[in-house]
């Protein structure tokens, strides 16, 4: 079976294990945050970065040049756990960079009640964008009812203003399970789709930023994130059909973009 | 400096940073729910080991297994991630054996409020006790009234019923920051202080559990967790000052104990 017949084939899965299978109407009506993607490198790459520092040890100085670093370089977001909300939201006030906090992170095996809370408490401390893990555990017991209830959890507190993304942790999951929760997501009105924690066995692969991409179509986000590091790790995610990147290797990526302009 | 000059250096250190220094009133009034520390080898083992499974992936039938072992051994408790509360506390129903959850698993950086929030939902569940991850971050920022916070966010949610098991990853910490953390667990109401999550770069070692044990006194639990596989781990640890394991391999070890009664 090809791609294409896996995806319409799964969709009609999808659509008849949740009955009710409403079109997204929060995501279309939210405005997206990057372009669509064209499959072209962007001239200001900076845009395409989520600024990232997410390990547990990570200390305020290394999250305080986190978001100047952002600030600097015009990275869309700082991507931070949310006990550092409230500190990045006050250090980048005024920048244009936004706050993107993960959520149920990493595992994603917190209860949706919780994730709903998590993300709640760090929109009100200014976060702008989050990124939710779905329940992988659920999805891999092919309870799709609790994994897109999950997720509504956090649509429900983002509404139209505030940035979701979901990360389906594609190094977990076979092809037909990364089609399954990109279709719910999209379905339950998130704006993203992204690849990978970067805590678990492998991170962002091209081919599956390639699938998730022709799962959600054109107008919603794709996220790749866990080992871009380099500005043609970059280039290879966004020519895949990526729009947003995450990744802690922001400035190399930049500075990369700059000293090879002839790219 | 040695152990003990250590621990009183840090101990005071701890309380004139912290001000108030309060007795820990909880902590004290609550039923331990293992004997403590005497360095035996309890002849039912068992009962001292969480049957644990947290990895992101697993699934009902995985953690219906879980529950089911745990109920056939007469294990204290399983040890899962709170999307599996309701499901393990029907399942355990009458059986003696408690549900424990992890909060604000594994990174510790979640915002202390929704640290506080996933225990109260998790308890409203059935969950009789919880192991959360302190805020790793902030300790190593020197900001100790950060942690302490955090700590009783879930203090203040467990009430005298639940028991409260604070993680402190020693894999991420000096030594002088192992004491810092056990200290402000034990003044914050914490009843247990625990090695480990198990998802970082190292588990538990007899020398951190002995520390710990040190920091905390005879009254306090110490939970050795992360790498604990064996009959032999298990006697290591006890031996070393722990009185409750988390551990995947609960059977095999009880196993191992039952196959090895002269040891």
């Amino acid at each position: 079976m090809d791609d294409k017949e896996l995806i319409e084939k799964i969709t009609r899965e999808v659509m008849a294990k949740l009955s009710e299978g409403k079109p997204a109407a929060a995501a279309a009506d939210k405005k997206p945050e990057t372009p669509p993607a064209t499959g072209m490198v962007p001239s200001d790459i900076a845009s395409y970065i989520d600024h990232t520092l997410l390990k547990a040890e990570a200390t305020a100085e290394q999250i305080d040049k986190l978001c100047d670093e952002a600030a600097a370089y015009h990275f869309a977001s700082v991507c931070v756990n949310t006990s550092w909300t409230a500190r990045c939201a006050k250090r980048l006030r005024g920048t244009g960079v936004k706050v993107a906090v993960v959520v149920g992170f990493p595992l994603g095996a917190m209860s949706g009640r919780s994730k709903g809370f998590e993300a709640r408490h760090a929109i009100e401390e200014g976060a702008g964008e989050i990124d939710m893990v779905i329940n992988i555990g659920a999805l891999k017991s092919g309870d799709l009812k609790t994994v897109e209830e999950d997720i509504k959890h956090v649509v429900r507190v983002c509404g139209r203003n505030v940035v979701l993304k979901v990360i389906i942790e594609t190094a977990l999951l076979t092809d037909e399970e990364k089609v399954t929760a990109c279709r719910i997501a999209k379905d339950a009105g998130a704006d993203f789709v992204k690849t990978s924690t970067g805590f678990s066995s492998a991170g962002a692969k091209a081919e599956d930023v390639a699938l998730m991409r022709r799962v959600v179509g054109p107008k919603m986000g794709v996220k790749a994130a866990g080992g871009v590091r380099s500005f043609q790790d970059a280039v290879a995610m966004i020519n895949a059909g990526a729009n947003r990147l995450g990744t802690s290797s922001g400035v190399a990526i930049v500075t990369g973009s700059a000293s090879s302009a002839a790219y």
